[in-house]
């Protein structure tokens, strides 16, 4: 699907670009560039398969192509979810001096704006641990940002857009999630801007076998938890994700979904739950008066979950060993509190763990079942809720692999909550 | 497996029991008596598929036999929860003079107390409109008692037993329930009683076949609701639960368990999940402060989850169209409490009936996912989650019905929580 009249080749010319940075990562958008993708899930995501290589003149040709072809500046991306505003923005860091004289004052503007800046308004930030460095993107090559916002902050966003004359730069903005169409009216009355909205499940799998693609060194992008069920021994470890069919793909937002993934194009939205980071997020702020997600997780490291749940043990004694059930294991959450005595006698803190360990243990327990169902035996957890939420993470990974006997893998991406954002930026480039 | 020397046979010469009251509903013990189960469940449940219709003499040889086997009063069936102790008591009906005379008064004085009172210590209660009257069991007739009380109170429960030299009848006191394991050294130092411990979720299918085949007039035991997806026609209806098999019983207690039935001895525990009704009260507890489960009850059903749940039209503005989900659904539980102006805006009822609604659907969200796996179209919901708790099992015939375009069917039996306790009685009369 092309719209607005720009469209991608598949081809690029630009393969002696020099970096200007030390790049974190090497990394081509396959099919717009040069380079083979490293796996097939690349290739796959950049529809770049054949026709590949080609002569420098034929390369010259595709270069005005890709020219004409190509989107004009700027490059966005947009997740607007149920909590957050997920943004990617590509700022190219080969402007020529001719470039640079015919560029419009406003585009500056909001280059300038974004990349001086780490933190925008009160509650706009740019995550530049995930900045990808040098990536050649349509044959331009510059730097990928990261950055988010609260939702319920998106009319200041929309303000500033108009403060800065966004509109006039007949950009295209591809935005995916829910609020791509609660939002689109207010895009066009409060900014005149006009949204191409994209299915938020399709731009995750997009985003999530591109970027896997595109980061070759530096801190892997996928990686899971050696020893997960040994916390004297569990240790990160880089994991490759050659050949990632089938996968299993667990996006935990404000709620989850759960997809099976046989090919980019092929996967089914297998269930979800709508106990998630939202339920994390707003059950804390009940039960603790925290107010912020870091907040809550803050807390619930310092806590104990089991003086809040009813535990098998508590119940049974010890195991329920006929069914396989240890005496660790929780019976019954926050089944404790139902006792005054109890309730009494914990902590805010053990609250939030408690309910850190209910939201992230029901969904594991959810996807096991999927994961059983649909035969596939690696997981992808991605969304927001991970965010430096290694407690989950390592909840996830232990539960995962304990009661599969081994036989599941989580896995966890770097850009956890952002892919969906970079599926629309691709769309953006290389229209599907 | 026989215990004490007490051992019911299979047949029973007691054909002529006059029921000295109105019945609730016609009921024999299948296995222990004379009339035809009604159903294949019922055979099953008594195991006496053969050799039921007797001549007289044979009978009556039967008759000294069976005295000889059954064990001596009281009868007892005991399910220790996490929450709740269930209870169920025969009182048998049918003694004679002679008897009366010889009954010892311990035994007297337990029956005296147990069947006079609907109400014991602060915290028992005898729920009589689920009594089942003229039962014959092992060749007597009486009435089943159904009771409950705290399982915090056992200690006071043992004092009592103790008190009323509970010990000294030597009777054998079936129990199951993770509190048979846990307490069984409590039953021995504090009451001198010896406990019979019994697999809870054996007792609990024992117990749903056998009572569903009993109970033939009255209300019925099993009911579904019909129209479940619309309020205003939505009415309880009775079901007959002939040939049962397969069948997916989701026994609701302070946890939840799933069991694939595809007989009576026959089954698996295919999943559970921590967040039962012990979560949902103690979630109660912190969120509203409210202390028990029927105040729990009656603030939700005052309440309106909406406002404390992100709906999917919350984040979409409608509907999710690609994937079927509606924009009433809810997409994050408790989405809306991590906003300081909603927080300020719900009320305890909002709350309340937000956690109601967030465990119903998460169990009915999992029981879907197994019955699919399964292939399995019935499912029974027991436990005391559901009881006087109209809303859940609205809510989940609902979902069923709704979600699975109508495969699905949600069914419910009135005696919901005592199933393991009746099973636990079976096994005292008729020992597996």
């Amino acid at each position: 699907m092309a719209f607005n009249g720009h469209q991608c080749d598949d081809e690029s010319i630009d393969e002696d670009e020099t970096p200007t940075k030390q790049p974190r990562s090497n990394k081509e958008m396959p099919g717009c560039f040069i380079n083979e993708p490293k796996n097939e899930a690349a290739a796959s995501a950049g529809r770049a398969t054949s026709d590949r290589r080609t002569s420098n003149s034929t390369a010259r040709q595709r270069s005005d192509s890709v020219k004409k072809t190509r989107p004009p500046f700027p490059w966005f991306g947009m997740d607007i979810g149920g909590t957050l505003v997920k943004l990617v923005y590509f700022e190219p860091k080969d402007i020529t001096a001719e470039e640079e004289q015919e560029e419009v004052e406003n585009l500056k503007s909001i280059r300038r704006y974004l990349t001086s800046n780490t933190a925008y308004g009160k509650t706009g930030i740019r995550d530049v641990h995930l900045e990808l460095q040098d990536l050649t993107l349509c044959g331009r090559t510059g730097n990928l940002h990261f950055i988010r916002f609260p939702t319920h902050d998106l009319p200041a966003f929309l303000q500033m857009g108009r403060n800065k004359h966004f509109s006039s730069l007949h950009t295209t903005l591809c935005a995916t999630g829910g609020g791509a169409y609660k939002f689109e009216a207010d895009f066009r009355t409060m900014a005149d801007l006009q949204l191409h909205k994209l299915d938020e499940l399709d731009c995750l799998i997009r985003g999530v076998l591109y970027i896997d693609s595109v980061v070759s060194s530096g801190p892997s992008e996928c990686y899971y938890f050696e020893n997960p069920t040994d916390p004297d021994r569990c240790i990160q470890r880089p994991y490759t994700l050659e050949n990632p069919y089938p996968l299993l793909l667990v996006n935990i937002g404000s709620g989850v979904s759960i997809l099976a993934v046989y090919s980019e194009s092929n996967y089914k939205r297998v269930t979800g739950t709508s106990l998630g980071g939202g339920t994390f997020l707003g059950l804390c702020c009940l039960l603790t008066g925290c107010s912020t997600f870091e907040e809550a997780l803050e807390m619930a490291s310092q806590g104990e979950s089991t003086r809040v749940d009813k535990l098998v043990r508590d119940i049974y004694g010890g195991d329920y060993e006929r069914f396989g059930l240890p005496g660790w294991a929780v019976a019954s959450s926050f089944g404790n509190m139902m006792s005054k005595d109890k309730r009494e006698s914990v902590s805010k803190e053990d609250l939030a763990r408690a309910t850190l360990v209910t939201i992230t243990n029901n969904i594991g327990s959810i996807t096991r079942m999927c994961a059983l169902n649909e035969n596939i035996e690696r997981v992808v957890f991605v969304g927001n809720f991970l965010r430096v939420n290694t407690l989950s993470m390592k909840l996830l990974a232990y539960a995962m692999d304990y009661w599969s006997k081994g036989q599941l893998k989580a896995l966890f991406l770097q850009h956890e909550g952002y892919f969906g954002a970079v599926g629309a930026l691709l769309e953006l480039l290389h229209p599907s």
